[in-house]
């Protein structure tokens, strides 16, 4: 019923964790963002073939292949979704990019910001996005629009963390996350670089950072933990920690924005709401208020169910996808993309650079 | 990929806002859970054809109908879903269990005990299932596995609220659950059946109530509000208060049980966390403790993500739909059902004569 | 180099834990609140005089003594204190007003409405107060006001809780609290009293009740627990809960009100707060508000330290004392006096019909 | 009826805010805590003699005096209380150490490390305390003794935050705390100062800092928010914050600790409770726990109310107080001590002297 809708076949590269998020999203995206796409789960590629297939039927996915290269250039792909270990990411990319597809990448974009750089140039012209899907979170959407509503005024003070404590045991942080040559980095890459996305999309440039990173377990190649001082464009100054060692937390990515108007709080492990405090109200009934998302007046209030039914992790995913396909349509450009992986990378790259130094980094976010 | 499942199609009336949750589950139990039975949204049925259109393009239904009557009793339909206001259920239900269908219906089940026994009467030998789904959230699912581990002793109180503000605003308030004649009651039937059915599930059965209703908007016929005082076959006691003037809330069904060992407690507003206090602790360490689900340990830990990343209202249907289609398979009998649809009937039939009446009514559970 | 201010010598009769929190009030009752009046704690009176000696010298007791009728009899005694389980109130209140003193009386204020109303009588032209301490918590007293202030609007639901679980562990409770004999009742009159004397100043006169009440422990003569609905006269409907089988909490006195433009929400285990959610705001930034207090516009902002510093259980004793010397130099009644704990009274005693004869039962609370 | 304790004589430099603090726990130590000390509040001394008066009534001081140096010598008095501006404080102790005073001074100790050396070494012999009053709130009591008690493991991860909004509105913000002269620094003084000291307490020695520090306000001479990174002796990392500027919040002092065992956490806005996490229990039921404190086992317990009956900011000061008097007694060396003071100094000016070079700087605390 759906034949007026333009085909999109999509071409998947992994079939882990994540990329059953990135096969849910596709088949969800249409239930709840009006588009006049209709995606294809085509093909999916990965290196286990008995898991594959597995994977291919509980995701739908029409066919399976264990030779990406094919895959990616196939005539009838039009989307490449690179959902693998971070030191794969460009080589696919590029060669997705020369194959002239629509590309979606995996966070963080790359292992250096040379990669990522290479990655950002090769895509220019054609569609393209990072899932850095946390950003599409409805309390984080809030957030923003509160923020360029000027709800919170000037802004003094940035603070973010990410917690978890999947690397305490070192029995069962064994997989390629735990690898230097796989992941390029440790608590950064995987968990300070949400944060860091996060805080660009939320507020705006940082123009230096003073790092330090931690190792907790001998031998182990990538960083524990790592925490770092920012001072925003602006004026504002910001604090991030991002750390496998959180024990007591799973899945807790917050924020914490203080303004001369307001403050916002966000934590992922409560994501259906956000919280507010509004400093121009009377004095007597100020107070932190919990606003439930999505509202009735949110964004994505007609996407997913009504004010008051919770939604999860995977609509993020969702969220990511509706507003990509909405741009791809409009023709406009779709936040966040390579250009703003690249970003996160030289960050990224100026932290493990302050952490090795000891000293301030300029991230020189604006030079190319 | 998947031809040797075995197909279940489905007919659906309705494609209101609970027919978008059912189509939802039909689609994503697949992905969720292991089942040998693959689903097919073949036809669903309503009155309004233009919106109808829409409604099947977007969740996938092949087909689309105005007369519900032919469509279930098509010899291709192994599957009755009933998604229609509480008035309608009855005959639809009856006709389908002629048809030799399986059956799956909104709750609450009907608008009468007579009607409810009807039905459950009809379905008998079919695979039959009431959409009470706040019973699979992972939360919920794990205070009965600790009740059935003895983990809170004997239980003194049971303690449900359900709280939304949707009845306040006469003007908003416009819909068919805002009918006598369509919906057979107000909040009692569309939000204290909720808590009852779970109370039954959580705490047993329930030898007798004493209630009071309250309308508060003049020329309504249904109840805005109830509440009432219940006494357990277990010997605890409990509070039950449903109302669509909670202001201040959206969608809070709640409980709270107090046993000799613990306490539990559930908000589904904060659905991804269960609270358990244990009194055999150390006293110096007791304190009320936030476990959040699926943890570790939980029967749904492998179904949905993994610990720490949320799930939202819409897995509450997918894991009602996963544990029935386990339970079709292996051929046990499935809760809640339209017997357990019929306990609640009866239930809310006592609670309606105490208000009326204006005392204690048993609520006679066990007689047929 | 007080000497200007007007003395008022005190004779308190009991020693125990409630005498504690008295005699703490006396003394620092001048810290917090301007006052005209000096209070002298002049004399204790308890029966076991081992620990009343030590009583006397940590409170700074001036006398002790054991003949509570001789000491409250003295002519240089302003103000008799009563402190001793509740069925000694009426002979202590009784004798105390005929010698012409000031009169404060633990809650509740008697064993029978009886009793009270003799009590209420012979007080009369006294000034006299009844210590339900707990609505002198900032959170309350702030509470009160925004309802005053028809920051509510129309009410429609009043919810309070007792909660604690004293009362599970046979071989701990065994205090006078525990027996029919010195009590008058068991949960009821401990707790359920604060409840509804807080219920009467927040949400006004209670029609009627219909209640049910429990004893858990075979032999206890007292009741466990008691939950109970009511109609109020501004049509609103409420639930009640009190009871020692609260399993997972030590003192938790909650209540939430909803109406048509707002919802309260307060419970003293997080007694620095008030909950507030205003319905009149913008629908997409609604929410539960945590208001800290006392805030900037308390009534109580002065006395106490400022805001952001927490107070305590004891600052309730101070400002219900401090407000009634303010009552009693200015010459207005002090609520709550014998005349409220008439009401109260009251009130338990058709709970105690009601639950007793399992029907409703009107409050009478305006008959004399 | 006290005449066979020790009586102790105090003269108090100060009539402010943290003067009330202290004069109120002078009168309630030996209401909560048994003591052979009997406190009097001998003299007050402070410039503004109107308002010195009022103070002195209201808090019970025998005499004032607007000469703090004849005051201190006077061979009546024991203590000598300092609870003035920070740059008034050494002076007032030296002399005071050399007439023999017990000595006890508001935090933070001093504006330099040279002052602190030489105030610790004035005192050397006499028995001093520092007000770092939060160290006793019972949240962190508990806390230090389950980290002493192991429950934490190896520890990771120490994260402390001290936000207030005063600094904000210049129209408001303009006490001798905002001047360089007097205060010695702004945030890091008055707020940092507690985190570190408490920071020592629970976690060890810190080793270097990394620190940066913002002042928002033009032409205003203090720090406004002070931000750093710390290494402890004991291989775990750590960051700090303090605003004046952390808009939402009055009085938010925090911690949260990670350890291979488990977590804690604390906020002073909620303090009557402590966050545990123990990861040594099954996983399925591993939860952050709310204990609320004093509990049954809480050192404190006997000291105040009883459990559930929340304490406040003014207990801080009199748990120091009774602690610090037990320690006399015995003649134990007491915590927080100006050696304690000359620590966090030290750290403070490691702290100022990273942010102005913008390098870690080593603590250099266990050097003279």
């Amino acid at each position: 019923m759906a034949e007026h809708k333009k085909q999109l076949n999509i071409a998947m590269v992994g079939s882990g964790f994540i990329a059953r998020a990135h096969s849910n999203a596709f088949h969800q995206v249409g239930r709840f963002f009006d588009s006049p796409f209709e995606l294809n789960t085509k093909v999916v590629c990965a290196r286990d073939t008995n898991k594959l297939d597995r994977f291919a039927q509980q995701w739908s996915w029409e066919q399976t292949g264990t030779d990406w290269r094919t895959a990616i250039s196939r005539s009838d792909i039009d989307v490449v979704d690179i959902a693998v270990p971070n030191a794969l990411h460009a080589e696919i990319a590029i060669l997705a990019a020369q194959a002239g597809k629509i590309i979606w990448c995996e966070k963080p974009l790359a292992v250096s910001v040379d990669e990522a750089r290479k990655m950002s140039d090769a895509v220019h012209g054609k569609p393209n996005l990072v899932w850095f899907n946390y950003r599409r979170s409805p309390a984080v959407v809030l957030a923003k629009q509160m923020i360029e509503q000027g709800r919170l005024g000037e802004i003094f003070h940035y603070r973010a963390l990410y917690l978890n404590q999947s690397g305490v045991d070192p029995a069962k942080a064994t997989g390629w996350r735990y690898r230097l040559s796989e992941a390029g980095s440790g608590a950064s890459g995987d968990l300070l670089s949400h944060c860091l996305e996060m805080a660009l999309y939320l507020n705006g440039e940082i123009e230096e950072v003073c790092a330090s990173s931690k190792t907790f377990i001998k031998n182990r190649d990538v960083d524990d933990a790592v925490m770092l001082m920012a001072r925003f464009s602006n004026g504002s100054i910001g604090t991030f920690e991002a750390t496998r060692f959180g024990v007591g937390f799973r899945n807790s990515l917050s924020f914490q924005i203080h303004g001369s108007k307001g403050m916002l709080q966000f934590d992922l492990e409560d994501m259906n709401s956000l919280r507010f405090y509004d400093a121009t109200e009377t004095p007597g009934v100020q107070g932190t208020k919990k606003l439930m998302v999505p509202g009735p007046d949110h964004p994505y209030v007609r996407n997913f169910w009504k004010p008051g039914h919770p939604i999860g992790f995977e609509h993020t995913f969702i969220a990511t996808l509706g507003d990509f396909l909405s741009a791809l349509q409009t023709g406009t450009t779709f936040h966040p993309n390579f250009n703003d992986g690249l970003k996160v990378q030289k960050l990224l790259e100026a932290i493990s650079r302050s952490s090795e130094t000891r000293s301030w980094q300029r991230s020189l976010l604006n030079e190319s």
